[in-house]
C-alpha cells in the first residue's frame, strides 16, 4: 500500500514533534506496511570490463574481463549488483545470461528475505557463484537502502579500521616491472604474483626501486613442500609479508606442514569456496582470503568471516577485476580484515560506478547506504 | 547535530515528491550526520522475577529468579536489555551490579559500532555472561529501533518459519503433572527434564493424559553410554523428538558413539558456550540449543546459528526464566531453528514487557523496530 499525500502529512507532524528521534525509526510501521505492497523487479546485463594493462597470472593473459551487472528494483528503490567472470573460473556471458534468464524475483514481495530468495536463487542450478554473487549483492545494496545504512554498519563494524589494500604488479620485462612499481606509490602494500620461473627476478626487480611491504601469491604454484619453505624464507628476508596459496589446494598435509614451519602466514585462497572450507582450512593455513565471487556473495562472505575471527584466524578480502560495484560491495568486510586486495576497479579503464575509494593507499568504505554506491556510467 | 524544524520541513518536501520510496532512505545522511552527536548513555536495574511455579530441575528448586533489566539511550531513542542469572550459573545481583557498574558506554558516540563497542565490554572482566547479554541485547534494542527494522529481517530471515515453542513440565507428584500438562494444552510440543530416578514416571505421567511431542532435558544426567541409549530407545517408542545434554559435556567420546547410535536427535546444551563450542559439537551432537545467556548475547548468538546451518547441525534456541524482553530478543532467531524453547517469560508472574508471542503453540516474532518489546512495567 502506497502512502498517500496526507499520511504523510500526518506522520511529518508527529516527526516535528520528535525531532530529536532518528527519523527511521518513526516510519517503521509504514515501511513494514508498505513492504507489502508490490513484487521485486530483476535485470541484468553483461558488460565488458576493459582492462588498462595486460593482465598475467601463472596460467593465462588477457585484456578485457566479462562482468554482468545486475539491479534489483523494490518499489522504485534500486539495490546494484555484479558477478565478475575472469575465464579461467569457468563462467561467461553466456552461462550468466542463461542462469539470470531463470531468476523470477517477481515472486517475492519482501526484500529482506533475503535467506529465502538468496536459497531460490542457489537452488536454480549448481555452479554459476559470479551470477549468483551478482544477485545478493543487488539485493544487499536493495535492503541497505531501504535501512538507510550502509552495511559495514548493518553489521556492526567500525569504519576506520581498514588496512591498506595491495595493488598487483603484474609480471612483465624489468624495465616495465620498475616502471609499474614506480607508477605505483600511492600504495602502501604491493601483490606480487608468483609461481614461474622467474619469482626472483621479480621480487628482485621491485626492491631495486622500493622497500614497501610485498605479499605474494603463489596460485598453487609450488609443489614441493621443502621448496615451497626455502622460497618463503627467502622471501621473508626480503619484506614479504604473507603467502597466499603457496601449495595446490589438494595437498593439506603438506600445506599443513608449511604453515606450521612457515616464518610468514599463509592465506588460503583456491582452497577456499563456501563456509565449509573455514572449518578446513583451520590448522592449515594461518588464514584466508574472502572474495565475493567464491562465496556467492556478501551474505556467506559475512559468515565466512565471523567464523575465521572466532577461530583466530586471519583474514584478508580479496576480489576479481570488478567495477566499483562489487568492490564497494567487498569493502563493508575490510573493517574486519587483516589484509584486503581491492584493487580491482583500478585496473580497469570503464568503471560505471563511484563507491570505494583508496587514499593514501589505504580503503576507505562508503557511507552511503546499502553498498555505497552511486552510478556513473 | 540535531536537524532544526527547518531542515526537517525541506527534507519533508524532498519526502512529498517521491512518496513510494521507503522514507528511511531518504533520511539516511541526515542519520548519519546526526550520528556523531551524543554519548551513549547506560543504566540498569536488578530485578526479581517471581515464578508462578516452584522450578525444579536436576540439581535445584527456586522460586524466583535474579535479573538485571538495561536500556542504552542515544539521541532521545531507548534500547531495552535483560540479562538472566538462574543462581546455578554463578551469576546474582551482587555480581552483576559490580561488572554493569564498570561499563562505561559515554566513551562511544556511535551505536552502529557494536563490535568495538562488545569488544570493550567483554574485556572488562571474564565471565558475567548474562551481564554482558544484557548489554548486548539493549544495543541491539537500540540498533534495530535506529534503522526501524526488527532483527530477524536485519539477518534476513523469513518471519512465518518460527517453530512451535515447548514448555517444560516440572517434575512434580504424579497428579500435579497431570494437572499441569492438561493446563498446557496449548502447547504443541512438550519439555520434561529428565536425570533423575522418575524419569519413566514422569513420561507416563505426561503419557497418560497428552500425546503431543516431547522432547527432553537430562541436563548431564546420565554418565553410561549404553544406558543412556537404552534410555534414549525407550523415549523413542513413546514420542519423544529429540533429547538435550544426556551425558556430562566432558564425555565427549561416549556422546559421540551415543549420537552415532541415538534413533533420536541429540542436542549440546552445558557443551555447548562460545562459538568455537560449535566446531566442537560438530560430530558429537545432532545439534545446539542457543541460549542469549551463554552466547553473552544476540551478536554471538547469531555467528552460533550460520555456523550450525552451515554445518548441517539442528538448531535449537532456549532460554532461562526471563521476561519477554530477553525472551523476544532470542525469538528474532527462531525462524531459522528447527525448535524453541521460549517458555521462559510464560514462567513468570511479574512481566514488565510485551513482545515474543505464543500464538496456538507457535513463536510469533515481534515485528516492531529493534528487540520488538513495548515496556508495560
Amino acid at each position: 500500500m502506497k502512502r498517500n499525500r496526507r499520511d504523510f502529512l500526518k506522520t511529518s507532524g508527529l516527526a516535528i514533534g520528535a525531532a530529536s528521534l532518528s527519523p527511521s525509526n518513526l516510519f517503521a510501521h509504514q515501511n513494514m506496511n508498505h513492504m507489502k505492497s508490490s513484487p521485486l523487479k530483476f535485470r541484468f546485463k553483461p558488460y565488458t570490463l576493459q582492462l588498462k594493462n595486460v593482465f598475467t597470472i601463472a596460467t593465462s593473459s588477457r585484456t578485457t574481463t566479462p562482468v554482468v551487472l545486475t539491479e534489483i528494483e523494490y518499489d522504485g528503490v534500486v539495490g546494484y549488483g555484479e558477478g565478475s567472470m575472469p575465464p579461467y573460473l569457468g563462467e561467461s556471458h553466456e552461462t550468466a545470461t542463461a542462469f539470470l534468464s531463470k531468476v523470477d524475483l517477481s515472486r517475492f514481495d519482501n526484500p529482506f528475505n533475503m535467506e529465502a530468495i538468496l536459497d531460490y536463487v542457489d537452488e536454480i542450478a549448481p555452479g554459476n557463484k559470479a551470477a549468483k554473487a551478482a544477485v545478493d549483492i543487488a539485493l544487499h545494496d536493495l535492503v541497505g537502502r531501504i535501512m538507510g545504512q550502509p552495511w559495514f554498519r548493518i553489521w556492526g563494524y567500525p569504519k576506520d579500521t581498514t588496512p591498506n589494500t595491495s595493488f598487483t604488479i603484474g609480471i612483465d620485462e624489468p624495465d616495465v616491472v620498475r616502471q609499474k612499481t614506480r607508477e605505483a606509490s600511492e600504495f602502501k602494500i604491493l601483490k606480487v604474483k608468483l609461481g614461474r620461473e622467474n619469482d626472483k627476478e621479480m621480487i628482485e626487480t621491485i626492491r631495486s626501486v622500493t622497500d614497501v611491504p610485498l605479499c605474494v601469491d603463489v596460485n598453487q604454484g609450488w609443489k614441493d613442500k621443502s621448496k615451497a619453505l626455502e622460497e618463503i624464507e627467502w622471501l621473508k628476508e626480503r619484506g614479504i609479508v604473507f603467502v597466499e596459496q603457496p601449495m595446490p589446494k589438494e595437498q593439506i598435509d603438506d600445506m599443513a606442514w608449511l604453515t606450521e614451519n612457515s616464518p610468514l602466514p599463509t592465506i588460503a585462497d583456491e582452497a577456499l569456496q563456501g563456509v565449509d572450507d573455514v572449518v578446513k582450512a583451520r590448522g592449515v593455513y594461518s588464514g584466508i582470503n574472502i572474495k565475493l565471487m567464491k562465496s556467492k556473495g556478501m551474505r556467506q562472505a559475512h559468515t565466512m568471516l565471523e567464523m575465521a575471527r572466532a577461530f583466530g584466524m586471519r583474514v584478508m578480502v580479496g576480489c576479481m577485476t570488478e567495477t566499483s560495484c562489487a568492490i564497494s560491495a567487498a569493502s563493508h568486510l575490510a573493517p574486519m580484515c587483516d589484509w584486503a586486495d581491492l584493487d580491482g576497479a583500478l585496473l580497469i579503464s570503464n568503471d560505471v560506478f563511484e563507491g570505494m575509494r583508496v587514499i593514501d593507499g589505504k580503503v576507505v568504505v562508503p557511507e552511503r547506504p546499502g553498498i555505497g554506491v552511486k552510478k556513473i556510467g
